[in-house]
């Protein structure tokens, strides 16, 4: 097997090529921070709210704390899902996933510089084809990065928390061709499915990767994070414009 | 008391004027009928969905149903609510407004013309500034009527479903001035609270009056249906205006 | 239409005539007050329990707080229901009744004469024939008032907390007949159902008219509201009299 | 220790000597069996209901099941307790107590004359002074004879499912001494508590007695029985005095 | 009836014969107090920890508190079971052994010489043939003392909490006959069930017999105990023996 | 950072070395495949049941599925942890590594042979010293291989549906030094954690790397991964070795 860019993608694009993406701030205005993100047709609102205080086990640490709750709305899938709420209780593929975006935007918070302040990250899914983790990822650090700025101008932070940018992105094994950031239609027949989350220096915060209907070799494996480690550097510069404009 | 536009309201507006009302269809692409509804800064995804099939109390009826979920993203408001997922239970408002909107939109579709179909209205608050439950109903009968032409086109229903819209707005006792279509702040501090579903005939569908921080007097009432109809009328034609484009 | 009075009715009543109202206090020893109330065959117990504290939105007010549970026992209805304490989740409907005595109670009670204590009012349904809210709401009343007088008794509330009674009325329309206190058999094929809170001089606390199986008009509502305004005015007299049985 | 009627009891019984006991058919109209049932201060309402059905387990046997169900109204006793509804779940208390009522009636009945039918049994504690599931298993064998007496008359019941009468009672230690059908103020501070469940020819269906504050002499024991044999002895008597007025 | 040892049970043991004991010390390291109890091939694994603090309702007592935890593993028994963490309830049978465990188990602990700690004593079935909830009694004793003992070696306790052990074994009736000590095969087809807990000194803490498939007289009764307390001698001797071991 | 072996390991294993690795078969006697899997101090129940029949989204396909449930005992580790049963739902964990179980199992075995069967995977932690997942997914698949061999002995299985094995280990990064299979004092404190889910021929089923407390790079991922391999090479010798033993 090798990277020949030879596999024709039903949506045209070349394997290692990263759909349209749009990083939209002040998406709606209560939150201190607020994006909708888009990676081509799938849509995530993340806002990053703030709290003074923090949970128990941080309690007169000095330090704060992050966490994540992520959620599709009941319409935003092909067929619609019944609501979580009303089933009382998450599936745990959500929790799975909030758990993920957690762990992966705390890799880009000093919670030392934090104070006894917590960061709210919640991503919903407003419509879904595929990568919606990755997606909320990458838009939940610009959520972030708006809710710090919003913090230090409330004087409420004394420090710097806010570390290089981190997003994350799909790779897969359609067909047996490595493809990067995979849309619904691919990702429900992808043979590999795997998710890199990076920081802006190019080091991995968390990979997850499963062949549920197959196996991977090693050397596919450095296929998929040579691909990855593209489409997460785009996604840095994509944070980092939006950022800049203001 | 009358009604002599002397209250000056906090944003600006006249006692019996709207909010800019914006009507978004298309919004997202994967259920039959899909809005944006906008009542100033309160924002409102409404969705319509179709099942092929109804609940059991309706099955071999030869009628159709039609449901509704309303609910408020965990950040749309000014302090970050937690998640009725998370807890495991609904909050008694959130099924109270589900219900209204629910009884509201069966007001608006001859469940006997739909065949054994059953329609899922889902409106889930984006943004909350006031009025969101009489913004899901005025949204939702949109995407109702998106829902039903594409039920239409597919050959699904025989007959003609929907009916005359259905629109619905706040009218509240604001310092003792009758004032149309509460925002946030004027909700949390007014006298009386009313909600109004009429149709476009001028007809009630429902009626809701509460005053827990006072009561009102028949006189009032009648102020309050005044105003309420005027809103109501131009809902509809924001509706009309809205189905119109094509 | 006008209010004829022309309607025959399956248990003989007038439109506007009530069912026999009874109204038995001290009905269990152990609550505060406990009051038995009964609306023909519809049969409630309400309670009005007192704890000396409040909710912690309520702390260090110095106001009081009065909430309210409604349940029915599983073999009230004709039809044996599912106890919602083993099926682990409240229904829509009784939370919304639960909200709704609490707010029409609370317009019944002076909360910043209470002290810091609480109310909990509970109606639980013995037997049903409709009109089971309304019934709850005039029997809290009474529970009320004796559970005040207790609160006194005992020296732990300074003020005079009891406002002016309290009742509520159902009406509706039946086969094009404005009706009042509907029993089941009406109530179940009603075209509009309305509930309507009073207080004892004629004004408004609460009013909740809907037509799911139809609309209807102002002329209508007025003529709703008149039926009711008699039956709020008896339903008081009956408060009035039992509490005064001492 | 001997038995010797020395013991001065607070509500100045003899220490054998039953509460007064009365109960009262019909107590409601929609169950096909409906009991008040009281033993002093303790009231409890007793139902039946029929479904022509039986749960998956009895699926084509032939035969019938009955189940039961316990539940104690908020305000029943001294202290308010928290709805179960409302906490979304069963104590463990509740669940205990079902569940012995439930094998105590089946004791009661045939079920494999009962047709397949499923009767469920409905115990809600008006009020508690102790004894609450005695009284409960008192009142509803009563509730279940008039249930399928009126099985009986309508034909579905083809056999004589109705078995001679169950009845139950307490028994206790208190200072030292056996005292039978212990009320609340006995009941928590009884060094042992027993409750025995007894058929009318003076077998027993089920005895539990417990030692948390002591333990028991087999001797103790036996005195305890045959005090508990005087009190069901002469329940049954009430039973069928009571199922003998028609 | 007369108690001959004429029965052959399909085992091979005499009526009044226990199943082989073995109770196994320290079977796993992290909690205060780990045993592993068969009965036969029931096997049970008992363990018991401390928590520095008491519940509210002990708190500023000067006393300490014991509680229990029962659940099988899912596939323990014959036939795999749904997990009660995943269905998000307790079944009634394990709440009411939970309680029965927590009862016996603190008639072997002085609380007032415990100090202000909490015993928690979990039993987790890992393989069930009848009579779990004794082998679990049986077993937790043994895990309580060396939990006790930790507590007084890490200076913890003043006093001297534990008091003689206590014991529990079923005895039933299986086709007429008397036999001790249920297998699930004779569990499940016994016409009377009877799980007796006694201490050291031949007390009873709490009998529990039920005859869902018949009724049983006070001569049985009889019978039962002199089985029960021969099971129960035998039990006390092999927790003394296992303590022993050091 | 190169892999020198120089780091000197608390528990004095060599940096690539596994713990003792012990797989017990047949530990309990009711479930088609049980095994007790240990990792040094961690153990493991894991448990392979069978039903005759498929969930719904599997039906009529003529396959089989597989699914697994992860559970640790409330005294499995250092300080007890609170029933899942018992709170009502379901840590993200708990879910997180059930489905990790699952997709792995799944990778073991060809649907397609199974006939329309479904195997249940419980992996129950009975004692737990890091690594409970990786030992799981390797005691599992033992279990596995039992029940279908069982499977097929009963006729049930036409096919031949167990694959090569499936094993897993952890890999760390401690102090900056690459280690193997981490117990929790080593688990608790990594700045990079790893599980990597291999079959026999050395391909990836699933890899999980995560630094919450750090990155990592390309360079240490090849360390890890060459770590990982090894381990999965002895565990897959350690469950051919069990297999073996008849």
């Amino acid at each position: 097997m090798s990277f020949t860019q030879s596999y024709r993608r039903a949506d045209g694009r070349a394997q290692d090529e990263m759909r349209p993406v749009r990083i939209t701030r002040n998406f709606t205005s209560n939150p201190a921070g607020s994006v909708l993100v888009e990676f081509g047709e799938t849509r995530v609102m993340c806002t990053a709210s703030v709290e003074e205080r923090v949970p128990r086990f941080k309690k007169d640490s000095g330090e704060g704390w992050l966490t994540a709750e992520y959620a599709m709305l009941p319409a935003a899938s092909n067929e619609r899902m019944p609501r979580e709420s009303v089933k009382g209780k998450l599936k745990g593929r959500t929790q799975e996933i909030s758990r993920l975006i957690g762990r992966s935007l705390r890799a880009a918070v000093d919670l030392s510089e934090l104070g006894e302040n917590t960061i709210q990250i919640d991503c919903d899914v407003l419509q879904a084809d595929g990568g919606t983790r990755t997606a909320s990822i990458t838009g939940a650090y610009v959520a972030l990065a708006d809710a710090i700025k919003e913090l230090k101008t409330r004087g409420v932070v004394p420090g710097n928390p806010l570390k290089e940018p981190v997003a994350a992105v799909s790779v897969g094994l359609i067909e047996g061709h490595v493809c990067l950031d995979l849309p619904y239609e691919e990702d429900s027949r992808a043979e590999v499915d795997m998710n890199v989350v990076m920081n802006s220096e190019g080091q991995f915060v968390e990979i997850q990767g499963t062949g549920e209907e197959g196996t991977f070799t090693r050397e596919q494996l450095g296929l998929f994070l040579t691909v990855a480690e593209k489409g997460c550097r785009e996604l840095v510069e994509a944070q980092r414009a939006a950022l800049a404009e203001d």
